[in-house]
C-alpha cells in the first residue's frame, strides 16, 4: 500500500467534506428553525459518512469501512485494511454550537494504525499522523510529548464522571480533580485527543467511547509517545466500546495509580 | 460622552493589543523553554494592561481604570466613568495552551454598563455590545436570547464545583449535571459569558469571579436578555468578588430553584 498516496487522497477528501458541511449548515440553518437543528445535523452526519464510503469504495474496493452512522461494513475483525470513521465527532456540539466538532478517520492494516486524521471543521485545523513518520498540526511536525506531573497538568474530564453515574465509581476520579492544575471539557473525544498532541490538554479521561471516537487519536498520539488505554491500563480494542484514559507518558502512570488505588 | 467614538477607539486598540500579544508570544516562545512559559505570559499580561492604561489616560484623563494586574486606579466606587479591564482572561489557558483566552473590557458610567468587549485573541473573534444598541459577534448583530429548559441546555461548569470544595456545598450543583443536556468547561470566564451570547453555552456557573472577569460579559448579555446574578439571585457587585450564575431567561430561574432548593 502506498500510504503517502492514500494520505494525499484523504486530505483532499477532508477539504471537500468540509466544504459540503459548511454549505449544508448555512443553507439549512437559514431555511429551518433552530428547534429542528437536531434533524438537520443528523442528515449532515449521514451524508458525510456516505461521502467517505463512496470515496473509499471507488478507490479501494477491497478496503472495509466501519462508520458511526452504520452505513459502512459490518466489521467484526481487523483483518485487511479497515477505515474507522466518525463523520461528525462531538454531535451535541454540532447540533447546539455549530462548532467544536471534528471529522475523525483512522486507517488500520491488520490492526496496526497507518494513518490518522482529526479535522476541526469550523476552525480548519487538521491534526494528522502517518505511522512511523510522525504527527502534524496543519502540516507542521509536532514534537514528542514530554512527561508531565498531574499537578502541572490540564486534564480533559467532564462533570458527568465526578458525580454519581452508571459507568464508574466517581470517587475514583475525584482525586484527579483535586490534584490536577485544572480540568476542561470540550465535548468531542476526537478533539480532546488531538488537543493532547498540541499541549492544549495533557490527558483526557472518559467512561465510554466507541472505536470511531478514538481510532484516529490513537494513531496520532502513538507517533508522539502518548498512551491510550482503558481504566485497567490495557490497550483499547478497535471492535468494542470502552472507558478511555489518554495521557502523556508519566502522567498516564500517575492517573492509573489514582484510579486503581 | 460620545460612546460611538469610544467604541471605535476601543476596537482599534483591541486589534493593536492583539498584534502585540501575537508578536510577544512568538518571539518569547521561540527563545525560551516552555517551562518558563509562566513568567513570559505574566509579562505579556502586564504589558497588555499597561497598554490600555496609557491609551485611556491619553484620551480620557478623567476616566478611571480598574485592572486585574493592579496597575490601574484604586477603584472603590463606580462614580464617573470606570474602565474594568482584564488584559488576559483565562490565564491558565494562556500559559498552557496559548489559546482560549480573551481581553475583557467593560466601561461603566455611574455604575451603568455602556460598552462591553470580549476579544478571543487567537481566534480573532470579537463579542461586543453598546448599551441600548445591542450586542454583536464580529460586527454582526446578535438576536435576543430565547428561554430554554435545563434538559435542553449546555451549561459551562467545571468539575471543581461538583466535588467537595471550599466555596460551595457541591451537592447543590450535582442535580444540574444530572439534568442538563451536557456540561462544558473552557477555562475563561469572559469567553464562557461570550459563548452564552452566541448559543455555544446556555448558562455558566462558577464560584468565584472578580469584577474584571464579568464586567464586559454583563454589558453584552444585558443587551440580549441574559441574566447575571450571584448564587442568591442578587445583582453582581462591580467592586467585589462573587459566585456567578449567568444564563438565558427561564433557565436562570430553573438553575436558582435547583441551587437554592
Amino acid at each position: 500500500m502506498d500510504w503517502s498516496m492514500v494520505d494525499q487522497l484523504v486530505q483532499k477528501w477532508l477539504v471537500e467534506a468540509r466544504g459540503r458541511i459548511l454549505t449544508s449548515l448555512q443553507q439549512r440553518l437559514t431555511i429551518e428553525s433552530k428547534s429542528n437543528a437536531n434533524d438537520l445535523v443528523t442528515n449532515i452526519d449521514r451524508e458525510t459518512e456516505q461521502f467517505f464510503i463512496e470515496k473509499v469504495k471507488d478507490h479501494f474496493p477491497n478496503h472495509r469501512l466501519l462508520g458511526e452512522e452504520g452505513f459502512g461494513d459490518d466489521v467484526q475483525t481487523l483483518e485487511g485494511i479497515v477505515w474507522i470513521v466518525d463523520p461528525i465527532d462531538g454531535t451535541m456540539n454540532f447540533v447546539h454550537q455549530q462548532r467544536n466538532f471534528a471529522i475523525s478517520i483512522g486507517i488500520y492494516e491488520e490492526g496496526v494504525g497507518k494513518l490518522g486524521y482529526i479535522y476541526d471543521v469550523m476552525n480548519d485545523e487538521l491534526y494528522h499522523a502517518e505511522n512511523g513518520k510522525g504527527a502534524f498540526y496543519n502540516g507542521e511536525q509536532l514534537p514528542i510529548l514530554q512527561p508531565v506531573e498531574l499537578k502541572e497538568a490540564i486534564v480533559g474530564l467532564n462533570t458527568t464522571w465526578v458525580v454519581p453515574n452508571k459507568r464508574v465509581n466517581h470517587e475514583r476520579l475525584i482525586p484527579i480533580v483535586k490534584q490536577a492544575r485544572g480540568t476542561r471539557s470540550y465535548g468531542s473525544a476526537a478533539l480532546e485527543m488531538a488537543y493532547i498532541a498540541v499541549d492544549t490538554l495533557d490527558a483526557y479521561i472518559t467512561m465510554r467511547l466507541s472505536p470511531w471516537d478514538f481510532a484516529a487519536g490513537m494513531v496520532i498520539l502513538k507517533e508522539l509517545g502518548g498512551i491510550c488505554t482503558n481504566l485497567e491500563g490495557k490497550p483499547l480494542s478497535l471492535t468494542d466500546s470502552s472507558p478511555v484514559v489518554v495521557a502523556r507518558p508519566g502522567l498516564h502512570d500517575e492517573l492509573m495509580n489514582i484510579i486503581n488505588r
